[in-house]
């Protein structure tokens, strides 16, 4: 009798949902010993099979896609729903990258030998069953699925309603391959059903679902960490802001600050706050807005932004900032501004505000450099380089799963190791005590 | 202008919970970068206070203690509220303890040049405000605060109100004795009011609380759990199993199940389950039956145990094991007992009804303790050693704020580095993406 077997309940539960929750719980059992070779075959037959089978996926997301553009989507949200062949292969790509990574399972965190005899040893395990609830881009389907095998976990795909059926088919790609390269086809399910209530009853299985990580919109994300009791790791938001110490380089600080609002405007890692030491407003405003400008990007500014950039005669668009812009994550060409007394004054704002993602100091100083990492509290916390950085794939990680901006069990950007728990094993000769 | 004052919202909140998280909250931003030797002068003079006004102290635990006995509160449970002049003496000891610890704040935990030059550190942090809501024994109260202070952390206790003069009487010492050591008395707070809306109002405490660890029974940890927005570390329940392989060596398989039922039952770590593979069964059981009737133990036992005590003629107190039995933390002089087909049997058994905290496995064979260690999903598994060995000291750790049951953040014995979370400094020559 397997192990797995054994983990199944009696009578089985009704609910579709919980039914998949403990089919996963089977799956993640079988899953916790495997060998890394074992794990990456499936993750090198998943990838084969998105090729041999595009097309059924392409199709599949046709239908969404038509359904959305005939409910009006914006353009930019159709962009993000639509699979290509290119974008299928890139998928695919992704998946052979991921089998190439180590494997963090089985890695000895700690251990030593303790003054009785006992051996301990601190051991990577798997969570057990990850659950992902995301929003609108089919390829966080396969993403997720891949960091979840090669980490030993099973995994509960819950994507959002208008890309169920490109969804669907690419899980049933998956569990086909994982299947066929004889691991639990369990072990990848989309959570069935496309109503609010499945994500409910997903958020309540403590003791089925090891954790939940949610991806997507700050709305997405709240109602998912005011509503679980399973454990949640909360990701995403960032309201960054870039702080123009006095001492700072001016060509450096415009670099930095262009760089981290519009590099890319619609991340997590972008700036959305610029504060300015004031000895230094008068000479960096008036050339932080014109590079500001020539990106096409929005200033609202607080009083005294107001008043240099009228006195510069600045050719920037600026407009007087409220409470709100203080708190706002754009995701837009916009940035809010404001003149500060001090560095303590920014890192006050900044705790005041900030969302604990990313938080930059732009300086010359190295007591100002020191002060600011050790006061501001955040994810990560940047000297002289963009708030762009804060991003797995940048920080060497390999992968990515998403972004913590919780301080518990993960914080910043998570990769394989962050999937994981720990376990201790301690050995002896008949030790008591 | 200090970063704590900054961190004052105003208006300030009017509820006193909320007024003492945000407190708590402005002391934690000014005790996060603090070096070691500062938060040690401030814990010896903790200890030292203690000594000096163990009087008042004493005093004030004489008035709970009267309440509980004329409550008609069972003996046991005044034992473990009362204070005396040498456990305040004793508490100032642990204290003294905490402080010869390392700092686990800004212990780099991982760090790289990345290939385009940036220099990546992932450094230890301080968590920030920690929540502890516990019962009875008042030394919680002073071993949670110094675990807090050490680690940098701001801490809001809240104790049962059978102990909240004493409490009250301790949290004044430690408060007036880490403002005399020029540090934020509001880094120890009691959380104000003896109401059970005073816990919800801090179990909803998110965004001000960044982690509640509850210390207690079962339900205490449910409730805690299921009510909280707040992040949860699940501590303390133990459905600990012994598992008695075929191979077993019997005086070795006797003297572990013994030491982990009855050394001490009271505490999470002691076994409340025995199963015994049928292949040993009848060597093993008659001898096992014997050794825990006379430590006192009753077993409740499957059929199979039955029938082995009968053929034996033990003198053993034998009752048939009901359903609830297997999930049943007795805490007490009572063990069930029952024998499986196989190691994975064993496992299944365990999967079913473990609580996650220790699971022990007595054999000589390798490939079998192997396959346990491998298969068993718990903070602990012991190869040839007693289930009482899970613990913070018996691991070396130096001090324990709990044995997490969870797999986020922490799991198994948690000592200081478990109070502490990580950021990531990225330090570079004005880096851009």
């Amino acid at each position: 009798m397997t192990a797995s077997s054994w983990a199944m309940p009696s009578p089985l539960p009704t609910s579709p949902v919980l039914l998949a929750a403990y089919r996963a719980r089977a799956a993640a059992a079988d899953l916790a010993p495997l060998p890394r070779a074992v794990k990456d075959d499936a993750l090198l037959a998943i990838a084969d099979a998105l090729i041999v089978r595009t097309q059924e996926i392409v199709a599949a997301n046709a239908q969404d896609v038509a359904k959305a553009e005939a409910a009006g989507t914006s353009p930019a949200i159709v962009d993000r729903l639509t699979l290509t062949r290119e974008r299928v292969a890139a998928i695919a790509a992704d998946v052979r990258h991921v089998a190439g990574l180590p494997d963090p399972v089985g890695e000895v965190v700690r251990g030593s030998t303790l003054p009785n005899g006992l051996d301990l040893r601190q051991v990577r395990v798997p969570l057990g069953v990850v659950g992902i609830i995301y929003e609108a881009r089919p390829n966080v389907t396969v993403d997720a699925a891949a960091l979840c095998l090669k980490s030993g976990n099973a995994v509960l795909l819950r994507g959002s309603s208008s890309a169920y059926t490109s969804n669907n088919a690419l899980v049933t790609v998956l569990r086909d391959a994982v299947g066929g390269a004889g691991l639990p086809a369990d072990a990848i399910q989309l959570v069935p059903g496309e109503s609010r209530e499945s994500v409910t009853e997903l958020m309540r299985a403590r003791g089925m679902v090891d954790v939940l990580i949610p991806r997507g919109g700050a709305d997405l994300i709240r109602t998912v960490v005011e509503g679980s009791t399973v454990p949640v790791i909360e990701t995403g938001t960032g309201n960054c802001h870039v702080y123009v110490d006095a001492d700072a380089d001016l060509d450096t600080a415009v670099r930095i600050l262009v760089n981290s609002k519009a590099q890319r405007v619609s991340v997590c890692n972008s700036a959305e706050t610029l504060l300015v030491h004031r000895d230094i407003a008068e000479r960096f405003l008036p050339l932080a807005l014109d590079a500001l400008a020539e990106a096409g990007v929005t200033v609202h500014g607080d009083s005294r932004v107001l008043e240099l950039a009228e006195a510069a005669g600045s050719k920037a668009t600026v407009v007087a900032a409220t409470m709100d812009d203080w708190e706002t994550e754009y995701l837009s060409y916009d940035i809010s501004a404001a003149v500060v007394d001090s560095l303590d004054a920014a890192v006050g704002h900044i705790r005041l505000w900030s969302s604990g993602h990313t938080e930059a100091i732009v300086t010359s100083s190295q007591p100002a450099a020191r002060r600011f990492t050790q006061l501001v509290d955040a994810a990560a916390v940047m000297v002289n380089a963009s708030t762009r950085f804060t991003d797995g794939g940048q920080f060497g990680f390999g992968a990515e799963i998403g972004i913590s901006t919780q301080k518990l069990h993960a914080r910043g950007p998570m990769g394989l190791p962050e999937l994981t728990s720990t376990k201790f094993v301690v050995t002896g000769d008949g030790h008591i005590r």
